[in-house]
């Protein structure tokens, strides 16, 4: 199944894809909730719940949609730095021994072609494609074997960075160039995890202005989604709606010769394999 | 006005206190939201209904209350290291010249008088009493000469801190270190800003089973609550009710010679002038 979120005046809304249409789940059943956070708090019934719905309720008018990131307001934006080896050498850091974590701001996430916004105390913006893995199930001290219980499902993501704010700022803390508002898109669905099948062997291509700058395969993650989880339900508890971007590929602005940065007018795209295409343009953040 | 959160089988609920006694404030005023957010999403005229009703309704049962932190359920909890010059130095890190920002997750965050979880994984969790300013009025790129007005009032914070896991985890990256779950107690209330006067004076203290461990005075701090919520808004989106812990004066347990970390059966008290006393026990966590 393929979710989206969705605008109204009176906030996001949830629905599900039918063919070349989604239907609202609320309004086709209104025991299912409104938005796609109390959706995934209802756990696999809620999915399953959902399924039925798509099916059999009325479509709603396509050029009505405004998408939202799938999750628009998780608690959580957990991030996996370094998780491609040869990510971690063209970043001139040791292959870690064990997951690298950092975190975003909620008011970082935006959706599907919605712009990124290139804040003018910038001038080193970067790209870097990731597979986002989808908590459905909440829970703390998860064990590995039962980690993979607990995604509902996964989307594309955009991990966009400050160079020169992540590395020359905060004494090294990375929060700060990876939160300025609108540098998490996500989208453009939550596919679940009975439509994605293996998400450790999907494809993954970043683009930028339809020239291919990543690729690579989710097979080559040093920590595995399952490791991801498990660890870092060790330290806090994970909720339903939680987002975990996994890690870039080889191939960012930053490690390339000459150096490339994100500027006003770019289109940059996020292809995984299953899991469709996420397009942000690029343009000034006005202050 | 001294506003807390306290706990019912529906969820959180913010109250005002009068003498020796909370009035509910939706209970008093249907007109009042029932949670802090959406009380501090109001904004003063929100607080000003808010002096009614605490003067209008009718008391709680005090036996009945359980604490929870002012705002439990914050987007952000912004995070200040380094700002005051003796705890830069015993930390062995230069004076920063500009504020160094991290944060902790939400699921952190934790209540006046509840215990602190030590996590089996860690044997070095430290003390760092804070004072912790909560937003009231939210904005981006808000100018520092009007920053003061985005305020709506002080806690008591204390920004428990996995020495291990903070410095030697995560390729140097703080949060792990720094969110687990319990690690961000406030409290016991949210004083307004009327009522706290200057805060940029205001004593800190910090006792470990009765012993003054940390003592110091917001004076000290290298950069002011203005400066931080301007530079915080330069790079996201502040909401009502996110929280800022403003850093911690030397004293810390690392630093000592022996060095002092938290263990079973101890009990942390944080007190600042005008907000009174954020009590905390600390067990172990129970995977």
């Amino acid at each position: 199944m393929r979710l989206i979120s969705y605008a109204t005046e009176t906030g996001s809304r949830v629905a599900g894809r039918r063919g070349d249409y989604y239907v609202d789940l609320n309004l086709a059943d209104p025991e299912l909730p409104p938005t796609m956070r109390e959706l995934l708090r209802l756990g696999p019934a809620g999915l399953d719940r959902a399924r039925a719905a798509v099916q059999a309720g009325q479509p709603l008018e396509p050029r009505s949609l405004r998408l939202l990131a799938p999750v628009p307001d998780p608690e959580k934006v957990i991030c996996i730095g370094l998780n491609y080896a040869d990510h971690a050498a063209e970043s001139r850091l040791p292959t870690p021994t064990e997951p690298v974590v950092f975190n975003k701001f909620p008011t970082a996430v935006t959706g599907h072609q919605s712009p990124i916004l290139l804040p003018a105390i910038s001038d080193q913006v970067d790209y870097e494609a990731e597979l986002v893995v989808v908590i459905g199930t909440g829970g703390r001290d998860i064990p590995e074997s039962q980690a993979m219980q607990h995604v509902a499902g996964y989307t594309c993501g955009h991990d966009v960075s400050a160079r020169d704010w992540q590395l020359h700022k905060s004494s090294g803390q990375w929060l700060l160039g990876k939160t300025f508002d609108t540098f998490a898109p996500m989208g453009p669905y939550l596919v679940t995890v009975d439509e994605v099948g293996d998400a450790g062997a999907l494809e993954v291509r970043l683009r930028l202005n339809g020239q291919t700058l990543q690729h690579s395969n989710t097979s080559q993650l040093i920590f595995p989604i399952a490791h991801l989880v498990h660890y870092v339900s060790r330290v806090c508890t994970l909720k339903p709606g939680d987002v975990l971007f996994t890690g870039t590929p080889p191939g960012v602005g930053m490690a390339r010769k000459p150096r490339i940065f994100l500027k006003p007018g770019d289109l940059v795209e996020v292809e995984i394999e299953k899991l469709g295409v996420l397009a942000n343009p690029v343009i000034e953040h006005q202050a």
